[in-house]
């Protein structure tokens, strides 16, 4: 089956069967996350109410009018396959369905019975027991949490595809929080038809994704995800988190999702060979993909660190050469430049120590002499918004650094709500902040392994 | 020279030298600061003024009446030994030099000259050119970091000494912010006569300091550290940083403070031999002395996960057995307590997945089986409070399994800031929240490499 996701990424119409009345329930939260900003046509389905929220309710796609491109569905697993018979009649091109209750509880038949439904009728499926999906650009928002307890990312580079609903929900919140840009989030559970395989494979066509993270515990058809990954990791980056590492973990894989974890050395060979980045954890995943999603690849290895606080530009030197990057040997010509223009006790040298009463013209000088320095690649320009000299107005001297594109750059910060603001403001002026300097030193890693691995060929 | 810094940390007066009226000077900063809480009596000194903030000023130590226990310096350097000079004749007891311009720019006599006057007179001093010092019980806080800026910790068990303020200032802010207990933080800067020998046996004896950490880039005593630090460690948990361990870190660090970085490998040896928890991060010392600062030792490596999300369950799995514990092995009769009250759809077996419609009473059933299990000797609670069921109750349940003390707890999260409210709640009521799995295992892995060291001599 050739597979066509467009209409569940951009329908002109969409019916959310399962549409309830009552708050509380799934049927509700979805059918209200898509009014709040979807702007095709939305058709409730629901056997007995007569309008849901202002919209007229209808008792069965078959009964809607107008074409219906998408659906997605919230009833009780048992009801699911009849459904799907309709939507096939009634011309429908995809479907999410979020209900629960398939293979992932031993009941292997009904979800036999309702793929059978599906690929009569050729209609691709997000789930069954899932937690939906997110477009951010066309706004189809199926996540079922609520909208006060998860928040929801800004515009941007990065999709995520997760067999895991949880780690999705957590990933998108933290995203919205943090200032990341996201473009596509899909949970996938039960894969009915519509695999991890076949999103990668959209999503490497997907002209608004720059980068692809994914989580998964297992694959039922791991030779063809990576010749798939194979091909697009050379068009874009994949960054991929394989749970199930441990022996422990790889039990736990099958009480959860059923799928076999396999062993990690083959997945870790596997990886390398199809240029995937491997994270360890959902925050090197994100990490990762910020840095690949918004900053141009660095030529080579060298790094300049910047800072106010000589202890943090140790700390940075020592993450660097632990992940195998190089301190940048600075030029004659950009030690004159900063030194004219710093005090004589700023450490004019590479990490360069601005000092604590560094305010932002320190950086605009320091930084603009790194990005003309042909021995530096990337840049890590450490910020303490603690110190007294250091205002808002920063946040603009690294993004016009930035927005140059010549060099790398990424920023570190930590702290409190003071803090937290500016990593979020550097954060959505396109700048990769990170908390730890581990974090930052790492993800340049990511970045320049990328660079390496679409230049070695 | 026997120390006593009592008189430091708990004055009954101090003078602040170089008070100034100028709202952005640091003189100011830190009358304030201490204006703000300090209950003892508060001496602003400037040879200029006759009040600031509504204190009488006074040209000089020697002019007040009263008794001075200690002062704090903000002048410029060359002026500092002369100062030091009356406050020996005044017979002051300890004092706080935040002033830089020493052996740090090459000043090196000057450093000497003032150290012999603070020694002729038997004058503890921190620093000088540091961020000064916080006492979070007797509300001696002389950082000059403005407030809004940066937030300051509630009041707990961990002290933090830091040769380098930019770390300690970081570190201070983020800690507010989070919620994790703080007793007393020091920056000591150049070490006049106060190191990180002198702090560390200090804090040793100090009852309110349950948990000492310690960033620091080189010492002059080595040995004498490593013996006081085996002394201590038996009573209480060190962790410490030491930066420089790369070798371009250790030049980075000659910059910097001018140490003797030495060999990395030879400080781990060290570090195990006398029972110091080493940190590879500021937030993994942070990680480490939260549980140690919180939670009752384990009697072992056994862990119990509980999660509301499959997938975070086999993550927490994957970085447990990565960091060398063991899966518990759940009793009879404690999967029988649990799946009385559970539906059949949760996972009861380690770990447990209570799944997404987990409400607070899973929750509980869950934990306080757990307690109660023999062959469980630690639990991570994972809480994704991102789903429609759980609500903020959850807390409680947590924190009165915690406060029976049987076990010890720690609890993941992660989000935005409905689930960092929730963290934060957590992390005052006791329990260490954090918001990856791998530092809630990591963290597991520490307080039990520690109970390790304690009951193996």
């Amino acid at each position: 089956m050739s597979i066509n996701l467009d209409h569940i990424f951009n329908p002109r119409s969409i019916a959310v069967i399962g549409a309830s009345r009552e708050p509380d329930k799934i049927g509700h939260v979805i059918l209200r996350s898509l009014m709040h900003r979807f702007k095709g046509r939305i058709y409730p389905v629901n056997h007995k109410a007569k309008s849901i929220a202002g919209l007229k309710c209808y008792k069965s796609v078959l009964d809607i009018k107008g074409k219906v491109d998408s659906v997605v569905i919230a009833i009780p697993a048992k009801f699911v396959p009849g459904v799907m018979e309709e939507c096939g009649r009634k011309g429908v091109k995809g479907a999410v369905i979020i209900s629960g209750g398939f293979s992932e509880v031993g009941e292997v038949e009904l979800e036999e019975k309702l793929r059978k439904v599906a690929n009569k009728y050729k209609i691709p499926v997000i789930g069954p027991n899932c937690l939906g999906m997110l477009d951010n650009y066309t706004h189809v928002d199926t996540l079922f949490n609520p909208k006060y307890k998860m928040s929801r990312p800004r515009q941007g580079g990065i999709s995520f595809i997760s067999q895991s609903g949880a780690v999705g929900a957590v990933v998108m919140d933290w995203a919205g929080y943090k200032g990341f840009g996201v473009d596509k989030f899909v949970s996938y559970g039960n894969a009915l038809n519509v695999d991890e395989v076949d999103l990668l494979r959209y999503l490497g066509k997907d002209p608004k994704t720059k980068v692809i993270c994914a989580y998964f515990e297992g694959t039922r058809r791991g030779k063809e995800f990576m010749k798939v990954a194979k091909r697009v990791s050379k068009k874009k980056p994949i960054i991929a988190m394989k749970a199930g590492r441990s022996e422990a973990g790889a039990k736990a894989v099958s009480s959860h999702t059923g799928s076999l974890a396999g062993s990690d050395e083959v997945w870790d060979a596997a990886f390398k060979q199809s240029g995937i980045i491997r994270a360890k954890g959902i925050d090197d995943m994100f990490d990762y993909a910020r840095v690949l999603a918004e900053q141009p690849l660095p030529k080579g290895n060298r790094v300049a660190i910047v800072t106010n606080g000589g202890g943090f530009g140790v700390l940075a030197t020592d993450s660097c050469e632990f992940y195998g990057l190089k301190m940048a040997k600075l030029s004659k010509k950009t030690e004159r430049i900063i030194k004219a223009r710093v005090p004589a006790y700023a450490v004019v040298k590479n990490p360069i120590d601005l000092v604590g009463d560094a305010d932002r013209e320190r950086y605009e000088v320091a930084l603009n002499a790194l990005v003309e320095d042909r021995g530096v690649d990337s840049i890590i320009c450490i910020l303490l918004m603690q110190t007294a000299n250091l205002d808002s107005s920063v946040v603009d001297v690294v993004a016009e650094v930035s927005d140059q594109r010549k060099k790398t750059i990424v920023c570190s910060s930590s702290g409190g709500e003071y803090a937290n603001l500016h990593m979020k403001l550097l954060e959505e002026a396109g700048i990769p902040t990170y908390d730890t300097l581990r974090a930052a030193a790492r993800s340049l890693a990511a970045i320049t392994y990328y660079e390496d691995f679409i230049t070695s060929e």
